[in-house]
């Protein structure tokens, strides 16, 4: 491989010749062996574009650096927001808790690839952006990361975590109207209850979810407070004046998000509890729909030996070994997803509550957690929505057979006759193996007539 | 012992004479032998209380029960609220999970107290209540316990969690003001870095507090939803019409506080988002606490061999052999609260997701952990409000030996001489061990009044 | 209520009259109010009193404390562990993170109650024995607090975890064995698979149980290793020669426990890996508790409406609404238990992580969740074991009846006529809702006496 | 692009051209398109190389394959281990539980590749091999997947993260060797406390890492037994007799690991505790580098204001903006490390928890994060130890005057003059601010000569 020699403060290294990145990022990728390379995640690495340009309009605009060096820099950031140079950024997520050595990777690879730009060749001649004092002007990594994964994981809910929850809640939303009137055995305890009906029950899904939407909803203002202008430890130390504010509008502008300057710096950098408070209400998502799927796929076990309540799409083969068989697939894959959130979680909480002093080092470990949550929540809810959710069947004549055989109908009698002899009916009818309405006449407990008037599967519902 | 003969649908049981439990209670009790006795809280008993006076009004004023009876209950439950009949309920949490013999031990001391209110000797005679039928009208375990863990919880973060906090935030936002002009080292990495005043950093604990108490407050509108009313599966089977509304309006009128009836009573029973949810925002209250103590206590740390900037309470001896030695007791005890209320988010995760069609059954594991994490932050914030923060001093001496002998004062002087050359400066301080200012006259970069001028601690705070 | 003057290194306090603690306990008692009084598990009292009469032998025997005061301690070190000062112990988990006050609260009964039993009264004279330079000579809380929790762990595991966890292990031996010749539908993913017997079913629930103990028992080496002899920070400062061995000697000797000096004195005082280890395989055992309970409920629904494949005891009324409902409640008890400990696991996980320098001060919080993990599992397996898992029986009818009507007896077919015709006939059955053979006979890939001799369910189990 | 038709029990798909896989990977491919592609672990493919070869050895032993058959299927698999294959498995994480449709995946590739090795074109003519008679053959995906996650599992705890934690351990264990003579300064409770040596302190370490190594070893005869022969159910139905115990020594051949058959299949398909349980002992070693980590960058904290005992390497820049900065990067890597591990413990908790009946289908998710921990922790190990512990080296100034300063001398006299007097010499002097010889004499508890020979740091350490 041919190299060239780029340097930093502490001396000279050899980096590829045909990368942008420069000493930092190359000493980064000796350092840190750990786990596949790149997995710090890209939507970082393009929140950091935003804000690199953001910070290079603001610099431009309040008098500290030329217009040509703004222009510069946006270009690139433009190039990287469309992809241009995924692969300019090697790090790892495992690096220095701050997340400095991938600002530095942003920052060399943008002063390099500006130099490349302005026509000249990379290695030669003085740079034409120095990635500290240019490109990283009025920044730190203290701030610029988490403004960095502040907009990586506010976009990302809002393209795709809330997208694909809600499309999944107006799916069960439908199934939830179109099954208003299939009245089912209840189960409560897994055991026979009283009846509902099958929209009832979807309801509860579609509550669930909206109780979820809600609830993530209500962690975005503290998201969209940026630390940017907070530098080193939130003081603001190297910014000019009224900068804090100005990046914030910019970035605001440039994503289409409503980021505001974080009202405590100080905040900002030391903790990262917006995290940890976004990442709950995707746990509570993940809890959500866990329950969801699996009372899904117990309804739909079978085909002849389980619940059989509900049929769900085949989509594909089963079992390698066992011809003809069907499996709830969309709903393990969700499952898996939930109980991957759910150990996100802890990382996350484990990673937030360690800040020290004026810093939090969990960065880039937190941050990939989030976006991994917020991706696998929405891109699997569609996967189940689409595959799963929006074919799903009721299987009428064994809804029918099931609530009807049920002793829990029993309950309606209560307030006719009074839980005691309700009891004795259900014993009764349990003990001998009976209908219900046998077992009522022959203890005669009521008559034909009261029996087939109060106990009314449907009535019970309420609808 | 002496007992009496209690009897239910299943046949006669035995149950100290003594007692005003009945034959589920003692079932309960001999069945469930799993860690301390009486492990249900008492929140949620007292939870149970106001709702059973609240259903005897309900049903009375909707015609299904007679004034007598429902003054009968209202007199015991207002006992109940009192205290009085802490020692009448014996269950644990380890029961049926659906707390159905919690509510039937609620409804059987009611009962059986009633019977004695009501001038007759208990176990003799017709019973003056039946548990069942009277108590328990238009109820189901299924809808009571939902909704006493609702008011428990609701209530002992109204009273004692949301109170602590803020007597915290506000002790430290008194400090943040009080210290807000002394100028300090600040600590990236643990390492030196650009400085603060003291009052700055203690800003950013009160902007995690701040920030923290909003989360909270978000999660009460779910938590404000009750579940009664909805009976055996959601459905309302067995109550009468208006009641759900009503008995809503009764509960927020004994208690004081805005419970309203849940929109979708399905969700209620089967899910209890509303506990995940809430448990998350203490769970983010322990991470911000967690930051803030170990913060203090590394402040605090010496007294001649640590960090020593502050100077905490001494409130007891510190050690059994050390002889005068002073420990951050304060901070011990509220980070071993935070790392409590982490797990028990785990176990209140795990409990939410699992409800099974229409009945989640974790209630009393999932009820006890929110309520424990709510009294343990609660009461910790107090305590290390009231026995540490409150006492904090400002070490100056040892504040401006450090602030003033470090080497990332350097980072002022990157506008003005750039980023490599202030490194160089600050290196080679390190490397001979001089002043930033020795340094950078012998590296010949600015003169001794420019140093002056540019270098001043003050300044970079910004302040 | 009356009060004497107790004094410490700080000062003056004033004690209950009655109450045999001193000082350092009063101000524990006065500085963390947070949650309930006397939290601190008397398990780790008794612990202590074993080591502090250990220690007292030891130190007589090496010269360095008179015979007098050896029996003095001891007698009452003998008193603690029979009960007799329960009361004794008012200080809770949320106190210092050493233990200290506990240990302190130890040495200070133990000297007020020598010298009441010395023939003087309390509060007059001079003390008999002094706190810290008698009871708790050649310690310190850093190394007897982690004894103290050694000692009640691993004797709460011998005598209430693993007898627990092996009564349950051999009830469902004992049923595997009884069922062996039942065949039964096996499911895979919920759904209808290939069949087995019942014996086999719950001889994996045997083998996961197995397992569990091992691991459990794997981790007992570490557990059994104790840190007295560390005294301050590991070194052993302050101990007689030949302390450490000798005392760990006499714990193993007093208690009848395989205990030994901790190799790493460091590690024992600064790290509590050991606790974590433990946990984790506690953890483990909640983990297959909980498969288990949720297969026999599964199995148990019903009756009418469920699988209903096994029976399970009627031990109390199952709904306060529904009569004559009958509920799995032993196994919504065991699954609440392990979801407990689940989430005590991030607890003592996160107490663990965080040792600093020569102490982990998350001492309490740890060793309480550990033994609450410990009592749970035992108990609750006792308690699913007599009450469930022991009436477990086979409902003969319905498992023959879900057996012979499934599809995927079809896999037999696989080597006969290949998967891809066998598919086609479980397809072709399921399609026109026929039974296997109709369809395998309709499509004309095999005979009918091919057909029984092929597909028996029996032979399918390899039993 | 290019596609060729392939079909399978469900019809017709579309497949790349120039692919290996079948109808059923594609259908997966379409079906689940949650997260990045391709993030079905190789190690995991890998596995299932290992294990197809063997089945195929096995099969054509025991009479039910033709050689020609295992020799090509033995072909494409060593080319697979190879790695010249990874390009051909392109699934999720994200798909089935069961990891059906990885298992279809190999089939089809094998079937594929070994259709081009005899010679024919893809896509045409009959296949060489049948994916599921003969590449499957007496086989399931339920006990394959199994297979193939404990081979991938044991293989890289072996090869990566054994290794690593002993190489960091025989790095510190250097350390700990190399620093036995260098006295130091103690804390408690992050306080001052009585003395020990670096070497002491390292030697902790050390043992943490040596426990934490023998808690993993004790995890691995759970992982050696594997799940192959149990196909569908854990009945082994369609395996030749004998098929079990050969097929297990053949991997054991092939993989050079000592893999064992499960005694019982049952459990080995139905639950996962092998993973719980070592992924267990995972989290034991990320609890102990945590502490590690964070002892090492507390005492490497300053450079001037921090407490400054231990120097580490400095590796890279570690600012943007404050120039000459040097960071704790690799402590702040392996500790995001530890973080993630704990996370991904409740992750394989969660799924380990749910088998129902005979299958778990959480395999995949289970298995990556159980690979994901046994690298990372391998790995950052290396890193820490190559880039970070290898170059610690003692500030030996800074030391010295640490523990001469220290107050906590005093407790040696504790056993001369008693606790009391000892307390009054140390809180003299700290409330004076001069030296503990200073205070002593003053108060005249004892001679000069006393002091000297009574108070020697080194003494106090027991070395």
């Amino acid at each position: 491989m041919e190299y060239r020699v780029e340097k930093d403060t502490m001396g000279e290294v050899k980096v590829p010749a045909d990368k942008y990145w420069g000493a930092q990022t190359e000493r980064s990728r000796n350092n840190f062996k750990i786990g596949p390379s790149a997995s710090m995640p890209l939507e970082i690495i393009h929140g950091f574009a935003y804000l690199k340009k953001a910070a290079a309009y603001t610099n431009c605009e309040l008098g500290v650096l030329e217009e040509s060096k703004r222009d510069l820099i946006a270009k690139v950031c433009d190039e990287i927001i469309a992809g241009q140079h995924d692969d300019q950024f090697p790090l790892v997520i495992w690096q220095t808790g701050s997340g400095t050595q991938s600002n530095m990777n942003t920052n060399e690879v943008i002063a390099n690839r500006a130099h490349v730009i302005a026509g000249k060749k990379m290695g030669e001649g003085e740079k034409t952006l120095q990635p500290n004092d240019d490109v990283n002007k009025s920044q730190s990594s203290n701030d610029t990361f988490p403004t960095g994964m502040h907009i990586a994981i506010y976009k990302l809910i809002v393209e795709t975590t809330v997208p694909g929850v809600k499309h999944l809640r107006d799916i069960l939303d439908d199934k939830a109207k179109a099954f208003k009137d299939i009245v089912k055995i209840g189960r409560t305890h897994l055991m026979d209850a009283t009846p509902l009906t099958l929209g009832q029950e979807f309801s509860g899904y579609v509550a669930q979810l909206d109780h979820g939407l809600k609830a993530l909803d209500n962690t975005m203002p503290h998201l969209s407070e940026i630390a940017l202008g907070g530098t080193a430890v939130g003081t603001g130390i190297n910014t000019p004046k009224g900068y804090s504010e100005l990046v914030a509008k910019k970035i605001s502008e440039f994503t289409g998000l409503p980021f505001i300057t974080a009202a405590n710096k100080f905040e900002a950098l030391a903790a990262h509890d917006a995290l940890v408070e976004t990442h709950g209400a995707l746990k509570q998502l993940a809890v959500s729909i866990n329950k969801i799927a699996n009372d899904i796929r117990m309804m739909a076990s079978g085909p002849r030996s389980g619940i059989g309540e509900i049929i769900i799409p085949a989509n594909e083969p089963g079992s390698s070994i066992m011809p003809g068989k069907v499996n709830p697939t969309q709903a393990e894959a969700i499952t898996m997803v939930a109980a991957q959130v759910m150990g996100n979680d802890v990382a996350v909480t484990i990673g937030g509550m360690q800040g020290h002093y004026e810093l939090n080092v969990y960065k880039p470990m937190m941050a990939a957690n989030v976006l991994q949550s917020a991706r696998l929540i929405g891109e699997s809810c569609v996967s189940f929505a689409d595959n799963c959710a929006v074919g799903i069947e009721p299987n009428l004549k064994r809804i029918d057979e099931l609530v009807n055989n049920s002793l829990m109908l029993v309950t309606a009698l209560n307030p006719k006759i009074g839980y005691y002899k309700a009891a004795e009916i259900a014993g009764n009818a349990h003990d001998k193996g009976i209908t219900l309405k046998e077992s009522a006449l022959s203890l005669g407990h009521l008559t034909s007539e009261e029996y087939d008037e109060w106990v009314d599967p449907k009535k019970m519902t309420g609808e």
